[in-house]
């Protein structure tokens, strides 16, 4: 099978970080298809003796994560990671990320941030300059939504309602996710926080300070970026 | 049938409630057991020619307005609300509420901020000093909700998660309630910012600021309390 660039890019971003991953430790399981490559080299790891525990942060990954018979566990069993490995949909230069276009943001950002480290794995696509060229996804509560979407759109917003083959997309979480078009979004921590405020939303796809590492696949090899101290 | 104290004051306060609805308003119908008795005055007007619709906040309240033949719509339809009635579990002097005893907090909260003007219509067990006797419900997201149960301890309660008949409950919304018991709640605002601020956290039980008249079922008449300017 021969592979676009971009698809490189992921495979070599998500094998990387799957070497960070050492015996003992409990890993949040982010989602989208870069961490796919990730789950995949992970799951050669425990078939060679790794021993590790994983979170999933989605219904994809959960599948991904069984598939390649990577051992599970859940937040009543545990309450704090070592490490979480996950995707994103932007990322800024000081490690601000929007993240949910697979619809599972919630969980990704429940497991990231219970994470002593997170490590974001991405293709050269995703690296901004400012984020909002994406629209940003919030995860809402279905009933009311409407009033919900007219108070988001008072912040500077077009709220979409996001849909998949012509129905309503309902969440892990039984929500729907509102993808928001800011013109752009120069304070992401502020935004984030105007939102989380109105009622009926649940959760933004900002994710702001939780980043340590990132590791961008570039060509067939990667470029690795640490947090500014 | 002979009603007790309680559901005489209930009764009262639910079947005055009913005298603000005017014909063409289209009402907030809240949740409860006092709401069950304003909802039965209405039908009985509505039966008499009363032109109205009604948003109802929970599902039980979605039955009893049908069984009484009052219209409905919902948020599809309507942004606006001219009156919502509904109500609560502690009411303190300011006015600030605790909701949610019957778990359907998050879509009384729409309904009512979505109001121009809310009655809040209790017996007389209802009125405190302070509010924090009731524990504090808190919506919380399903998923990772043993991480936000040890946040909200952080805040100084002792969160529960609800069941019912043995089980789990969930909400209208597919999520769990966590009813906090706080020792008590000296600033109801600023406990309500740092609940909803927390990640996985739905909606707070807290209603702040949005009650404009309380009538308070005592004996078989009703006093009524306005709100201070």
């Amino acid at each position: 099978m021969v592979l676009d660039t971009k698809t490189i890019q992921k495979k070599t971003a998500g094998q990387k970080a799957a070497e960070f991953v050492k015996n003992g430790m409990t890993i949040g399981l982010g989602s989208g298809s870069t961490v796919y490559w990730m789950l995949k080299m992970l799951g050669e790891q425990v078939d060679q003796g790794l021993n590790i525990k994983g979170i999933p942060s989605s219904l994809r990954t959960e599948g991904w994560a069984k598939e390649f018979n990577i051992p599970l566990t859940d937040f009543s069993q545990v309450q704090r990671l070592d490490l979480a490995i996950d995707g994103a949909d932007e990322v800024d230069p000081d490690f601000n990320l929007i993240k949910g276009g697979g619809g599972s943001l919630l969980r990704e950002k429940l497991v990231d941030a219970n994470s002593d480290r997170l490590i974001i794995i991405i293709d050269e696509s995703k690296m901004v300059y400012q984020l909002g060229k994406f629209p940003l996804p919030v995860e809402v509560v279905s009933f009311g939504w409407e009033v919900t979407a007219q108070r988001i759109g008072d912040l500077g917003a077009i709220p979409e309602l996001r849909k998949k083959d012509g129905d309503i997309f309902v969440s892990n979480n039984g929500n729907y996710i509102l993808d928001c078009k800011f013109k752009q979004i120069s304070n992401p921590k502020e935004l984030h926080n105007q939102l989380k405020e109105l009622l009926g939303v649940v959760e933004t796809g900002l994710f702001i300070g939780m980043t340590d590492l990132v590791i961008v696949g570039s060509g067939e090899s990667v470029k690795i970026y640490e947090k500014k101290q």
